[in-house]
């Protein structure tokens, strides 16, 4: 049986994407990134210290946290007090490794860059949208560091987005909602570069299995879908860089 | 010496008050409210269970909650894991309390309201904030419990508002932001209902002590400030009721 | 309907207050305080260190612990493990703020008085015998660290005091038990000096709410309850001094 | 080298033990047991519940806490939040077994009694002087509960009493004080019920290690010690349950 | 340049692989499991109840935990209270959902699983030895279920193992010990059924990333040896029923 | 009545004994204790630094940890996470007593020696077999120190070995297995050195109480079966320091 999209969106789409650049004022970066129904507020901050592991290594961090607010999701959920859940530290460290990935820690110098995910509002992609919207705070953040000295030249080295992909029917579909995330029988999340080349890949099939025929499926559509992220994340990247410097003048 | 406003306000005006409704879709309820540079999402969402002490008791409850994110201030703030601040208790008490205040827990019968209140950015007068901002967010979570039929009669009774007084240089000032709020040497924070009466006043003074003359100047400016607070919440419900009746016709 | 006390007494009388010198021996100070059925043990101990943020400061520090015991109450209640309660956090943190208002803590120097309150019986007014008792006990503290040489000169720079009020069928009634305190509308603790200024004034109407006659009501009988506290500890501190006194000669 | 006690008593002297009956009202059974400069608040509440592995079988429990007020010492010791040190739970499991000795749990019903020994001041033999005391308090609580028409028939079936001696110099000495428990380099904890059988004997050398010949000199001491506990409880009681029919008469 | 392996294995081979069946006595299924220096002791328990989510719904659950004895490593690491690592969430998690995915829920019925996954030994691979591990163990368990009558028919319907596979010097090679693991690049773990059809894929490439061709290479060297770890267990298996049988006889 | 032992030992007899070192590589020391079907995996690791009150005293220190695997036992029982309980806790310490009482911190200097004892399997007798399994494979970690240089000098000063007795139908019996017990009425864990010394003697009666005559018997057996441990320990130390010499030669 043939999978029908609730949005009818064909299976090679993306839902649309923004990000608004400037949504808090306090952090370094503040970027509210929305795919589809999935909003996710992403902010940077600096922090002088490194961990232990690093003191006098020269060497910078950077590490992540992700939270949902519990009105995320159509079922209010409890915080996450005494104890993170296993789900949310998998997240936080993936997103840290991805944003590490692209980042020269050298450069960065013995600093700790700290991304804060936020999910205001919850449709499925809430990791891959805290990754790719977490990207563009990043680069806001460093321009600041740079404008404001503390940096003199900047550590980002690449570029990184991430999306969903899975199973349904055993068909591919990229960047799945909620009701598709519940239904594939395969879950997928890729991260790549700009080159698309692979970060991170994590699949999981609780519900069956699949072939090294389906995976070559799933990551030719991970491919079409990351390259249409890393070209949004470019075009308001240029439009913020260019209000700066039009303020400038 | 005579305190300068750092905005330039007279020591009796608010800063601008806007509520924006429907800012996330998945909660009953959910406002974003802004006073000035302080900005405070607050969401409603319905429990089918009461506390322990309510079980068969025929009337319901309203709990709150109380968070900052950590780059919502100038200097990243740590998440509160394992155990919450006396500071974060304090405020979710007093906002649960201060909505309570206005609501018949019998009529509400056997449900607990939960109100989130999650600050996005803080200049100051977020627990104020979080209950004025609530209270809008609260009327539209029962609107909706009255239209999907979940409840029969509003267990709205009343109206509540709050806002911060201060004294810098012995003269009482209105809703202070963050730089007047560590400068002030009392600080206040009124809760009043739709007559003016009060429902909560908590007034501390470590750095001085106060007169009585002294408190009564601040609640002239509570009042002052509360009565605009009211109007503003008024006129953005009335829009809000508006919008939905020209949806449904 | 006019409220009729349980023990008798006129609406504006306090219960018995007595305070008990050296009730334990190895602390600085400590102060067994009795308000009618309600005990708090106030010990007084000195740390030689200071918080973090007071490090190089120059300035010293006052905190203070509240706890009761299990079996302080007709219904025992567990003890708090894990986590406090907001309940005894916000009372840990009154009974710090109002100490700290007496005390000069320049002169104190780089130090930490730590104030350990546990309520060994309670009849309600358990944080106002608190902080009233520990006021007593900090004088002996005090002198104690004075004799020792530890301190050349006293710290202490007022007196202080505190009583609840509360609104019953619409009027005042000064020092509730705890009977009273159940069926109070509006629950008020006042905190003052020796000039009867206002060092903390927090007013909670759950039940109903108040006007500001009603306010002023409760102020007027806070006043006279206080002035009697005040009276009584300068009647044990005196007393206590002159048996130091002989007991040197 | 011989050890000279540092307040004079000879090796096999107790030190002056009194309980005061009743000192907290609100407790089923409250008694403050002092043992020289020991001095511990023992009281009795009763529960409806059981443990669940007592559920349905007819029989009750009693369970025992410890905890030492943090100015019970000469150097202030913070409280155990989170989690209760390893020490504090020894003596909480050997409190509630050497209780549990003496009580007929069939009798007690589907109840369980709670010990709570709170340490006022605290100058060695906590534990033992919890376990004496709380004897007396527990007798005094079944007298209620009889008197109640809660209990038909006593469960009490022995009594017990509570003593430390330890080897200084390879001597024995009885109810050594901080000092003396500080100095000595065997460490006993010896229960034992009115027929002087043991109940729980508990021997450490840490420092050193000991003789069997040793051992019987110690448990001699102990004997002796325990016997005067004995009689000391019973006047006591004695006493307590003629003011009890005096009152009734 | 070549990586030289440190223990001369050609690139595509496994360490030595055994399992040794009935390690202890009083579990279920109990299995020690080594690939080289890594040993991982794979239990399995059975308790009657399920998660929440599956209660009345006919249906079973398996949950895995993982923990590393704090000696397992050159350097003891400290056990995990309080909270688990992220890591650890993750790991456990991985092994609940291998084990569920050749696992029939409904035949198992409203029971659960316990796979208890201990490191004794760790030399890199741990977690996809205890993946192996743990299918031999469980093999063992549902035998013992089904001779006991608990269950009428096996819900085991597949087999799975799992390897890991890395980059080092940009060239795959097949299960990497600790040395290797630290020097990759490119670090996978793969799990598959007896169809080598996949369960689960993991690759990070935290210092570097990696070109789709990589990912095939990697894949090759998982299949080959996951191939081989699926005869090691059928071996295992196979004797182990045999020696049942010659013992019923 | 007589108990008659499941395993028809005689009342005087231990369970055979065996201790594996080497079990693992990578700690210092590691042995697999046997006592019965008592298994308790005893290893030993250094660490650098000591605790807070030994910092600068020339003293190092040994600690211990004790924890039981979930399916030791024929009902698995849960991690104990967050907290440990009181038993274990009590088990801790004795351990780290017991052989500290054979180290001489002076000549071990400021490290720190943890011994890690995991119970694999438990029939009773497991703090015992964790004593005595641990002085062997402390004999090993510190026979290694000296070997690598670490040390100049063993401080090993003793030899120490512990068992459990019981009274059984008011008769004594030695090494109690799980079923004996539960069976017990008094339990005995009895510490001793070289010299049939005590270290450490720990009775509880619970279900009775019993005479100073029963507990001379008691310490009879136990001396005899600490006797028969010393020998066993010696034994294997012997053996395998003729391995390690062997293998220098």
């Amino acid at each position: 049986m043939v999978w029908q999209r609730p949005d009818g969106r064909k299976a090679d789409l993306l839902r649309p994407v923004t990000f608004k650049q400037g949504f808090t004022n306090f952090a370094l970066g503040s970027v509210l990134a929305k795919c589809g129904d999935t909003h996710v507020l992403c902010t940077v901050s600096l922090d002088d210290k490194v961990p232990k592991f690093l003191v006098d290594s020269g060497k910078g961090w950077l590490s992540a946290e992700y939270r949902m607010l519990p009105s995320a999701t159509q079922q209010r959920q409890p915080r996450e007090l005494l104890t993170l859940s296993g789900r949310t530290q998998e997240i936080q460290r993936l997103i840290g490794r991805s944003l590490r990935a692209v980042l020269d820690l050298e450069i960065l110098g013995e600093r700790t860059i700290i991304i804060d995910t936020d999910v205001l509002q919850a449709d499925a992609g809430t990791r891959t949208t805290a990754i790719t919207g977490s990207f563009v705070a990043l680069t806001g953040a460093i321009e600041q560091l740079l404008h404001q000295g503390v940096l003199e030249k900047s550590p980002i080295i690449g570029q990184v987005a991430a999306i969903s992909v899975g199973l349904l029917g055993g068909k591919p579909y990229l960047d799945l909602n909620y009701v598709e995330d519940v239904a594939a029988t395969v879950d997928f999340n890729v991260v790549m570069n700009q080159d698309l080349d692979i970060i991170e890949i994590q699949g999981t099939a609780e519900k069956d299995s699949f072939k090294r025929s389906q995976l070559n499926e799933l990551l030719n559509y991970a491919e079409k879908g990351i390259q249409e992220l890393l070209s949004a994340q470019q075009a308001i990247i240029k439009e913020w860089r260019k209000e700066i410097h039009e303020e400038k003048d």
